[in-house]
């Protein structure tokens, strides 16, 4: 019995040193942007509601063999901002919010787990669903005190050199900054390609590429690709930058690479309390983390997975006393706050600012279900007249949150929704929530206790080969 | 290498199944009664901001190796009740609201974990800090539709013969049900004991014991243990209801054990959404859990200790849109919102209905710190002068929650704190949150992927060697 024991104990100990040594050739690291703990469940129980049942429909992401969770406040304040988690997760070290990779001191830069995949000989890819010079990629190439200099970071993507960005655009603050980030980039060998079709007929010719939406800057707002909520069929998907990512990170069969994937319109959608919009968005993040599975499938010893969050946004609740959950009832929000605060928009154009409460009262029974699919209380209804005079006879404004100003109709009726699934948010701004981790792969075992956002990329860095510590 | 690769395979393999035959001799089942996720994240931000640190100050459980998160909805809620989640965690089958220990066909008895292992031949304990006939430790034992049939659970108590009981005392309507509980327990071979003091005296001559605080149940409310935050010297703490259950429990040194112990005054303060009296509540599961784990050092190869909550309560946030957080501000807050009614009730008696505002005033200045050391905007002034009125001059009555009715001025200067400490909640009930499970010792790999409640006492019941799949 004893050599039983002592040959399982020297088992263990092979297998754990097994388990440290294992390196993944291909990582692939995802961010939610925004996406807390309860964005995820919500959406799981959305799904199952959804078919009748009271349970969960699982994403994919949360079968993981590995899931823990991790801390997020940064070096100056107990609630992060994109800026300073996205340091965090890119290089391992906390700094002050505002802050794109370098330290606390505002001027030391930091060397990102993506620069230092470089290094190693790997390739490396930085996208999102965002801008690519927003916060959240930025912090794996660029060094600025400010995220709002989008220009010196968008400089700074161009001299990191990777081989493959992909988002919505360059967030500019003038058409001009656009124009000349794309002719840096072309000037450094950066193929600029728009849309996913595009993109297939470059590719063969093409090394460093640049992947962004159909249509360029100056026509539509560049800051992020459409919501999928709103999505029309030929515009950008996730799943499509990470596919096409993955397309040129592995043109050469020697090299492993370094991918990040930010599904950044999360923590938007969150920021102005869109539930309906915010379940879309993290169903779209889960199709896009599907594609990496594909190629974790194809290659399951070399592959490592990691899927995080940079931080909660919205503090929102799942329940609002009544020990109830009403969310099948979003499936009638046909598009986002923002896109119906643009319909109503073009109403106002066309009816040259004579928009009748019959009018809005059928696009708001055609994009949110009022009254045809929802019934409303009286106070409801009244509350949306009350919002309609606001918009449009008062034009006392419109409802601003970080990254959207809409209509007072629109954000009334988002609100009234919301309020009959039975969720609720804190705030319209991050939250100190602990945020998920899940694992999938080569290393994944290193993910299995609690863990703080800093800690995670000088995990990664270790699996990878290419590790932090100096 | 192929031959390293080979033997490091075969290691592998001899690793997992050394890990899967690993089994518990002794089982703590920590419960935190509606502690979420943000509940612990705020009581460890809470410890290092009282350091004048941003960060955490970690629990012991947090740091456990393993730590996951589980689903808790309920066979017919979106959001679980006690009962429901209690049976889940204790049988490993979902249940509907108020049911406890039976299927949701509300007949049905399902066997716990807590009597399968009795069934092995283990010691078995079932401990909270509240009423041991609550939903939560009758899960464990009962059989019946409605949790609060609280006269008939503690008859089931009584009729499961487990070894050890310990809490505040039995939750019962009238006192003569108390007193015929007492008398049933005394027939039925347990010595009921009052205070850890008497514990001591009477543990080395009783075999089946049970240990209630010290004043019994015609003195004071008996549905709970006083709070952490409100405790005297002589109240019983939830650490030495560990350590006598122990006691009990290891009396036989060829036998293992089972002990369930929930925290269940946590859900309490939060359905008053009394932050300060839950990170107190928080920290008190803690020291309980440091018993268990000194326990465990003595015997780590046949330990496991898991912790985790059967529901979130509240909808905490952490931050309030301000990027930041004022924890350290609770630490004015001397005693729980429901001791402080208490208090103006005795201030009430003692001048005969006529309190003045300024005695009110400086009551709350000694409780709350306000004015002394927090400074109040005119509008929190006004406020609490409004529900000063509202307690003492019209009286409207008591604020009521689920387990509380407060005074109007104790309801809104908690209110005031909690906005000032940057923290809100979303109802006064529970939420559809994932809560953590946190794992340490035998057995504890099994807890590392996402979960769902009832698959843990699944989990639980195949270490300890008593399976639930019959």
């Amino acid at each position: 019995m004893k050599n039983v024991r002592l040959q399982l104990f020297v088992s263990f100990l092979l297998c754990t040193c097994f388990l440290h040594a294992q390196q993944a050739k291909y990582i692939f690291f995802f961010i939610g942007d925004g996406m807390g703990l309860n964005q995820i469940q919500m959406t799981e129980l959305y799904g199952a509601e959804l078919q009748g049942n009271i349970g969960i429909t699982s994403l994919l992401f949360t079968q993981f063999p590995m899931s823990t969770i991790a801390t997020t406040y940064s070096a100056t304040n107990g609630v992060t901002d994109s800026a300073a988690s996205g340091t965090a997760l890119a290089a391992g070290v906390k700094t002050r919010n505002g802050c794109i990779g370098v330290m606390k001191d505002r001027v030391t830069p930091l060397k990102s787990i993506a620069v230092r995949a470089r290094e190693a000989g790997c390739k490396v890819g930085v996208a999102s669903s965002v801008a690519v010079n927003h916060a959240t990629p930025a912090a794996f190439y660029a060094h600025n005190e400010n995220r709002k200099n989008y220009n010196a970071i968008g400089h700074d993507l161009v001299a990191a050199g990777f081989d493959f960005y992909g988002g919505a655009d360059f967030w500019s603050v003038t058409p001009q900054d656009s124009i000349g980030l794309y002719d840096l980039a072309r000037d450094n060998g950066y193929t600029i390609t728009r849309g996913y079709k595009e993109f297939q007929k470059k590719v063969r010719t093409s090394d460093r590429m640049i992947l962004f939406q159909r249509v360029a800057v100056s026509k539509i707002d560049s800051r992020t690709t459409p919501y999928a909520i709103d999505r029309q069929k030929t515009d950008l998907t996730l799943s499509e930058i990470t596919r096409a990512g993955i397309n040129v990170l592995t043109k050469d069969p020697e090299k492993g690479f370094f991918f990040m994937i930010e599904g950044g319109s999360i923590d938007w959608a969150c920021h102005s309390n869109d539930a309906a919009t915010v379940i879309h968005e993290v169903q779209d993040l889960d199709r896009a983390i599907s594609v990496a599975y594909e190629f974790y499938q194809q290659h399951p010893d070399e592959t490592l997975i990691v899927v995080t969050a940079d931080h909660e946004t919205g503090g929102l609740g799942l329940g609002t006393g009544s020990y109830e959950l009403n969310l099948s009832v979003l499936s009638n929000q046909k598009i986002s706050e923002c896109e119906f605060s643009r319909v109503l928009g073009n109403l106002r154009k066309k009816y040259n600012g004579n928009v009748s409460w019959n009018i809005v009262k059928n696009s708001l029974s055609e994009n949110f279900g009022f009254w045809k699919k929802i019934r409303l209380t009286l106070q409801q209804e009244e509350r949306l007249k009350i919002a309609y005079e606001s918009s449009f006879i008062n034009s006392t404004g419109l409802v601003e949150s970080e990254y959207q100003k809409d209509e007072a109709i629109a954000a009334e009726a988002k609100k009234i929704i919301n309020e009959i699934a039975l969720v609720d948010w804190i705030s319209k701004g991050h939250s100190a929530s602990f945020v998920p981790v899940f694992a999938l792969g080569a290393g994944a075992e290193n993910f299995r206790s609690r863990t703080d956002n800093a800690e995670i990329p000088r995990k990664i860095a270790e699996i990878g080969g290419y590790g932090l510590e100096d």
